[in-house]
């Protein structure tokens, strides 16, 4: 008897991630890092906007006595006041500094979602492929991890959830921006789902709740604006970070926002103010609360991340893969060519391209390519996907 | 059915807490917050030494590419190797970065050491009066916390520990110094738990785990040195934090060290390192692992608590008060004059002071004065401290 037997069960099941990670180590180490093309991780190489670098000047050069203390475990008051003020210009809602706790980041701000909400055997309905992580967290409060199909083109099967929903639902958690599709939720989904769970929560006489995962919530194409969930359904809640958008996934700052709408929702927010200090986050990080509250309206170039998809799914495409042209974040998720994803990302780490196979998003069949890389990276790993997919018998597309 | 049931339970259980805190807040707003003697929370007042903001200025001025991504879940190698140093100068123990995990705070820490230990029903036990956190971390990871008194002077009875010891129990956790007593615990003491630990391991047949929270180890008084319960006993967590040490309480950064000599500690630091990620701390903030990693031999002036403490301790004694005198923290924990610890500090906030009931820390009878406050709030509270003691016929002591 050494660690929990719960946590080496755990660590067994994703053991497999490890085992990629390795061998890519392991290719990094025999042919130089800068030879081997790394798609396997969602760590922006983009930098802080200029405007994040000169707050931490500013406050650096003159600090604020007491800057660095404890502070209400729901964040700092004016910082919650200006993302408040965000977001009411945004959905149109009166949302106030009480709506809001700033969180260690979106992962964070799940757990304490998940905690301030579920009782031991409650089910979270997420729709797959997902990002694995959420089973974890899931499984942290006590809850039950259901999972439903999406479509074809990763959109929102309402029919699929509709049919899960049982007396066991506590809350559906979309993640949109999607990890690892790239797809984005439209109005038309959001409104069909608003409409399901005011319908299910009334025959089931409680409430099931909306949890939103929008950690790339800022990183959108095409001139697509996201809707916000809050339009279209009142027991809503947002989780998001400043990980992606100001390029801070190391400094861990985001936050959870209720709908002034939502049923009993000061409760709702004592309970996860109660979560975020007793799952021993305390507080999120003193410093860069102070940082972002100003710069809810900033973020890194986004043009750069569309640049890089465009020039990833076009030449894929051209390859002859099967792949979904996502309008955010900065991962695309095509089809494998062969049902085994593990062989398949194997084939192309032969030509040292690492990805992620489908089965660790619960997807098997296809596989994750994150473009949040070095333009450089993506032309130097085209030959190698072009290669792959003639091994494969792939056949190209028409222009 | 709204948030969950656990936790609305476990809100009421805390909510006089919560009262006291509104209370004091009522007081501040009808006498002015500068006519109130806060002691109630330890928010430390003291700002980070120079060294903190020196390297903070540094990097705000030459940002590093890439300082604010992702690094490992256990932290930046580099923070890493200058703890696991310190570690070894002040242990002779052959620390080494592997043994380290960066957290968010003690507080993430402590819930990431229960996470990678505990299966449901294990026993975490704890010497009482204690930091009434620690129930809900090791309620968290589906643990059960066991009290165990402490000696008169709040010193470990060994005796009942060893009585509390059974088949359940997979740690024993100690707080030195402590919140709330100041007490901190000697060679002697550290000796006797190791080697009371050995012996139960062996007869149980099976490891029991200490874990000491040293989030104040560096607030130590009268040339006290702490000693390392590494030494004295193999299967050691030690969890701790800068909150304190440098003054950082808001900004979440803290770590977890195993001893090398622990039992299967590869598949320790791998356990913690997956609770730190899943739990969804993920990693602790990354600007301050940068700051913190060359400042591990700076801290505030001490002497200042050291004072502190003096004016106060020696105030109350005179007064009539029974208190055991502490070494370390930045607490005193007297005895109430009446057994009701409610009443009494009721007629403490009638001279508007503000501390809070022995029953906050599992020991009714006694009340926790939380002196790192400016010296002002001490000597202006001084005259409220004596008049409750007369009030309740305490007896002044001789010079």
């Amino acid at each position: 008897m050494t660690i929990s037997n719960r946590v080496r069960n755990a660590m067994e099941d994703s053991s497999w991630v490890r085992r990629m990670f390795e061998e890519g180590e392991e290719l990094k180490r025999l042919h130089g890092a800068e030879k081997v093309f790394d798609f396997s991780l969602g760590n922006p190489e983009l930098e802080p906007p200029p405007s994040l670098k000169r707050e931490l000047k500013a406050l650096a050069d003159h600090p604020v006595i007491g800057m660095h203390r404890y502070m209400p475990n729901s964040g700092y008051s004016e910082t919650r006041r200006l993302i408040a003020q965000f977001l009411t210009e945004e959905t149109g809602l009166p949302f106030e500094e009480k709506h809001l706790v700033m969180t260690v980041g979106a992962a964070g701000g799940l757990n304490v979602a998940f905690k301030a909400l579920l009782d031991a055997g409650d089910e979270v309905i997420v729709p797959s492929p997902y990002f694995m992580e959420f089973k974890f967290y899931i499984d942290n409060a006590g809850g039950q991890l259901r999972l439903v199909e999406t479509n074809e083109d990763f959109s929102l099967n309402l029919m699929a959830i509709e049919h899960a929903i049982g007396k066991q639902t506590k809350a559906v958690l979309i993640n949109t921006p999607n990890n690892p599709t790239g797809v984005v939720y439209d109005e038309k989904s959001l409104e069909g789902l608003g409409r399901l769970l005011k319908k299910k929560s009334q025959e089931l006489g409680r409430t099931i709740y909306l949890i939103t995962d929008e950690a790339y919530r800022r990183i959108v194409f095409d001139q697509f604006k996201l809707p916000a969930a809050f339009h279209y359904y009142p027991h809503a809640l947002r989780v998001t970070s400043h990980s992606k958008d100001l390029a801070l996934p190391g400094e861990r700052i985001g936050y959870v926002a209720v709908s002034p709408r939502c049923e009993a929702v000061d409760e709702m927010m004592s309970a996860l103010i109660f979560a975020n200090r007793t799952l021993g986050f305390v507080n999120a990080p003193a410093l860069m609360q102070r940082l972002v509250a100003p710069l809810q309206r900033n973020s890194v170039n986004v043009r750069e991340y569309e640049e890089k998809r465009d020039l990833l799914y076009q030449a894929l495409r051209s390859f002859g893969y099967q792949v979904v042209k996502p309008q955010g974040a900065f991962y695309l998720f095509p089809k494998a060519p062969i049902e085994d994803d593990l062989t398949f990302i194997k084939a192309l780490q032969a030509k040292r391209i690492l990805t992620v196979p489908g089965r660790g998003f619960g997807k098997p069949g296809y596989f994750r390519i994150a473009y949040c890389v070095a333009r450089k990276v993506i032309e130097g790993a085209l030959p190698g996907f072009k290669e792959v997919a003639q091994e494969y018998g792939l056949r190209p597309a028409d222009a």
